[in-house]
This record gives structure tokens, C-alpha cells and sequence, in this order.
């Protein structure tokens, strides 16, 4: 008979398939588990996939009292209350890396195509603008890459993906992390350094309490009107009321954003703007990716139930 | 006295401020000269500055009896004809690898948009339809960039930045030119092979006879269902109708273009497309492309007069 897994979060069911062979899966479908499940059905639950940035409280690990492994279906768990799950003894793991690359390409999208306007240039085409050579200030020469200086803000793997691409377009490269690495890139020993140095800020750092709004107003002045902003790791990193702020005011020039901090919410005032381009938090949605991300979950989850140490721990 | 030279196509006037500052020029804004200047204005003209797209056929230099130098703006000199210039003694220069940078940029962010599906991601958040929740088949996870193949067919400048770049996002990258170069990347002996081995097909080859309609409607059913076309060379390479119905029977992916058989003219049948990324031939159009290419026209127009070889040569 198949393991019993709690699915916690809301995933699609083509997510789900591979894992579903191997593990009875029950779907609590993005409701707190015990609407859909009863107490008896919940006693028994030893171990649940979530989705890293659904919130995980204390309470929720109470209400299933045989819980010994959180596995996160991808790389974040900043929703996941670790403190509570280490007093409990539940091991908490993740899928590391399983979608850098998809993630830094996506980063590397949204800086090119903020930078070079890709959006107002493809609708100046599709419009018929260009064809009847309507005047446009997107045909005045702008800045382009080469030249710029890209600072990233976190040296996970997905940072790193992220310097790799950029010093491959001839733009300098540095870096901000708790710690300097063996890496080839320069090492800027605060953020408020990086971000003054910077043209383009790559939000690379993992979502916590002490990455919090680390990028605030102070912060968006310190970019300057020059500067853009990237992130593709969570929005709680970003003070989002200020990041608008600074687009209408023209404190920076421009912003690629793939992740907000209501998701699936995008104010209004932000979609307004021309110089931002804004996805759905699919940096790392490739099939490549989920592969690789349902085979760390399955990997952490046949060891949990062999007995053995997960081998993708966040703890 | 400052040399008198003739401005042949349609410039911005901010592109050619600086070289007013050496040169008296004689704007023709991309009238046929005899319009504009009289016989005698002609008569002694020397030196051209034209951009390397506008035609210039024998007929045009014959107006100019005293013409020497054909000065290109830009790396192209495709609309040259450069038998008759030849036969008439007028060097042809230009400005290699000015806009390298630039277009290789250009060429990354078409590629990247195409396959991350960006303009519909955008439109999913500004719409609103992300926030409710609307199905849309762009959340459908769909195949990444790492693992792709990438195909550069001509390794000017701009091709081998290409494929610099795209080294660094996990893709493979091969390249078909009419030799084989001392370059890390893969020569594929000839284009047909290059496109049935790649998934990501970047024109950058220099537009002429041999290369007009390189890619017809054979070459794009070897690209494939699964395979991208970006073009930021010249829209002669490409035979548009027959992208127009590889883009709507989906015989390709879909295409990212910054260049069009008839520019400014991009035909409805492409701009309807949803999987295409259109943007009006900006790819070169930075400020420091733009100051590399003055750098280039001006060495050349300054060894002209000076009675020297043009260091930036065509022919």
C-alpha cells in the first residue's frame, strides 16, 4: 500500500502526476486540510508537499500531530514556520537549484526587455506606428547593456546563474551575499553598496524575515534614475508602495518583476506603468524545471519513508 | 573650409550632430539628390554618407561625377552596389562591429521573449486575468532554455557575440558561416544542417544576393514545430511569406524579428500573431552604438580627405 502524502498547497494535477504514481496523495486543494479531511484522516498524515510561499503556521502543524517531514515543491520555504517545525521534530526539505536556470533566464528577460523597451517597440510595430512613421520617443537612441553595471543581491544558485549570464553581455558584475565566495564576480560587502554601484539590481536573495522590504525607498533613491530593478525571488523582499512610488516619481527607470507581495494580486498602479514589464511568477514554471523539482520532492519523500535523512533539507 | 559631404539617406539630425561639427553636410533626407541640390552642388561632391540599407545603384553615383568615398552608417552595405562603385574608383567604408553589442542584445531578448512567451505574460498580469485566476495556456509549464540548441547562421561581430551570450544560458550553440573560425562553438558544415540540428535559428548573416531568401519555406520546416527564428540581420534572408505561413500553419514556434522585407512595413498577417516578438530595427539603436558608428564614419571621412585609405573598408 502507497504512503499517504498530504498535497497542502493548490498545484496543478499535471504537477502532480509523477508524484501520484509512487504516493497516495491527498489533495487538500489550497483549503486549510481539515475542511477537506477529517481528524482521523489527518491523525495519520506523516508527511505533506507544499508550495515554499504558502503560509505553514504552528497551528497548521498542530492540527496533524503525526507530521514529520514538510517537503516544499521548489526551492523557497519562507512560508514555512521553521521554528515550529523544529520543535515538533519535522524535518523540512526542498528542491535546491532544481529551477535556477529557468529562474536567472527569467531575470535575464525581464532586464533586457525593460531596458531595451521590448514591450512599447512590439507595439509600435503590431500598431502600425512604425509603418506610418508616427514620431516616438522609443526612436531616440537609449543606453544600451554593454557598460551597465549589474549588481546581485543573493549568490544561491539561481544568483549565480543570473552573474554567468550577465558578464557573458559585457557588463561588470558584482555581488552581495552574507558571505563572499570563490566566485569570479566582485563582492560588495553591503547591500547599500551594491545598490549604489549598480545599474541594474538582480533581486536574487532568499525571502525571510531579514530580507523583508530590505529594498525601501532609501534604497530605490540609492538606484537613481539611471537604475533598474529585477526580482525573481519573492515580493516580501521589495516595499512594493515604494517601488511605485519610485516609478511614478521617476526615482529609478524601469522594473522587471515576476513575483509581487499579494500574489496573484499586481496593483493597478503598478500595471499602469509603460517601463516595467510584469509575469506571473513563472520564472521558474518550465517543464525542465518541474521535472527536476518533482524529483527532489520524490527523492526527499522515499527517503523519509525508508528511515533516512531527507537528501534536499532546508533543516 | 570644412569638406562639403552628402548626406544620401534619412538620418535623425541627433545622429549627425557630431559630424557637422567637421564636416559641412548636404542633407538630402532620403531624396534622390538631383531633387534637392543642383547639378552644379553635385558636381562636387566627393564623399557620401549613406545608411547601408538604402539602395545606391549605379545610377545614383553617376549624378555624382566626383564621388570618391561611399561612407556607410551602420556595419550593412547591402543597398551598395558595390560593381559600380568599383568600376568607378569609389571606396566603400562602413562601421564593423560598432552595433555589435547592441544587436547580439537584441537578438537575446527576442530570443528569450519568444520562448518565455513574455508579451502574453504581461498581458495575463495587466489585464487582470492573473488576479482572477482566469485559465490561460500560458500557465501551462513549457520547455526552457537550457537544453536548447542554438543555430547562429554567420559569424560576423554580431553573430559571435550571439553566440557568447547564448553559451551562457546552458544552451548548446553551433554555428554554420561560409568558413570555419578559431571560436569555441561548433561548425556545422552547411546551413541546412545547422537548421535541423538547431531549436533556436539567429540570422546574423550579412544580407546580399547569395544570402536573399536563404530561409524559405524548406529551411523552416527543418527548423521544426519546436523551433524558434529570430532574425536581427536584414529582412531580405528570411522569405516573409513563406514565415507568415510557417508562423500559421505552425510549422515553426514561433519568431522574433527586429527586421522586415520591406521596412518600416511588418505585414498584418505577422503582427497578428500572438508568438512572434516584432520590434521596429532598433537592435543596433543605442547611444554608444551610435557613438561607435560616428567614431567609424568620421575616421573614415577624415582618412578620405586626408588622402588615405579608409581604415574602416569595405572595398
Amino acid at each position: 500500500m502507497p504512503f499517504k502524502v498530504l498535497v497542502y498547497s493548490r498545484f496543478p494535477k499535471a504537477m502532480m502526476v509523477r508524484i501520484g504514481e509512487r504516493f497516495e496523495l491527498m489533495h487538500a486543494a489550497g483549503k486549510p486540510p481539515a475542511e477537506v479531511f477529517t481528524a482521523e484522516e489527518l491523525s495519520g498524515v506523516q508527511a505533506m508537499i507544499t508550495a515554499g510561499g504558502t503560509p505553514l503556521p504552528a497551528a497548521a502543524m498542530d492540527m496533524l500531530p503525526s507530521l514529520r517531514a514538510i517537503i516544499c515543491y521548489g526551492t523557497g520555504y519562507d512560508g514555512v514556520d521553521l521554528k515550529a517545525a523544529a520543535s515538533r521534530g519535522i524535518a523540512v526539505g526542498h528542491s535546491p537549484a532544481a529551477n535556477a536556470a529557468a529562474v536567472a533566464d527569467m531575470a535575464m528577460t525581464l532586464m533586457l526587455a525593460v531596458t531595451r523597451r521590448l514591450l512599447p517597440a512590439d507595439d509600435y510595430v503590431r500598431s502600425g506606428s512604425w509603418s506610418s512613421a508616427k514620431p516616438s520617443p522609443l526612436m531616440r537612441p537609449q543606453p544600451g547593456n554593454p557598460g551597465r553595471r549589474v549588481g546581485v543581491y543573493g549568490l544561491g544558485a539561481i544568483g549565480r546563474k543570473i552573474a554567468a549570464r550577465a558578464a557573458a553581455f559585457d557588463m561588470d558584475v558584482a555581488y552581495y551575499s552574507r558571505s563572499r565566495h570563490d566566485v569570479p564576480w566582485r563582492y560588495v560587502p553591503s547591500l547599500e553598496a551594491l545598490v549604489e554601484w549598480c545599474s541594474v539590481l538582480m533581486i536574487a536573495v532568499r525571502a525571510g524575515a531579514d530580507t523583508h522590504h530590505a529594498i525601501d525607498g532609501d534604497m530605490l533613491r540609492k538606484l537613481g534614475p539611471d537604475g533598474y530593478l529585477v526580482n525573481i525571488s519573492r515580493g516580501s523582499v521589495i516595499d512594493q508602495q515604494a517601488l511605485i512610488a519610485a516609478l511614478a516619481d521617476k526615482t529609478i527607470a524601469g522594473a522587471g518583476l515576476d513575483v509581487y507581495e499579494k500574489e496573484p494580486h499586481a496593483p493597478d498602479a503598478l500595471t499602469a506603468f509603460p517601463n516595467v514589464v510584469l509575469t506571473p511568477h513563472i520564472g521558474g514554471h518550465t517543464l525542465e524545471s518541474h521535472v527536476a523539482m518533482q524529483d527532489c520532492v520524490m527523492a526527499n519523500l522515499d527517503a523519509f519513508f525508508a528511515g533516512k535523512p531527507l537528501p534536499h533539507v532546508v533543516m
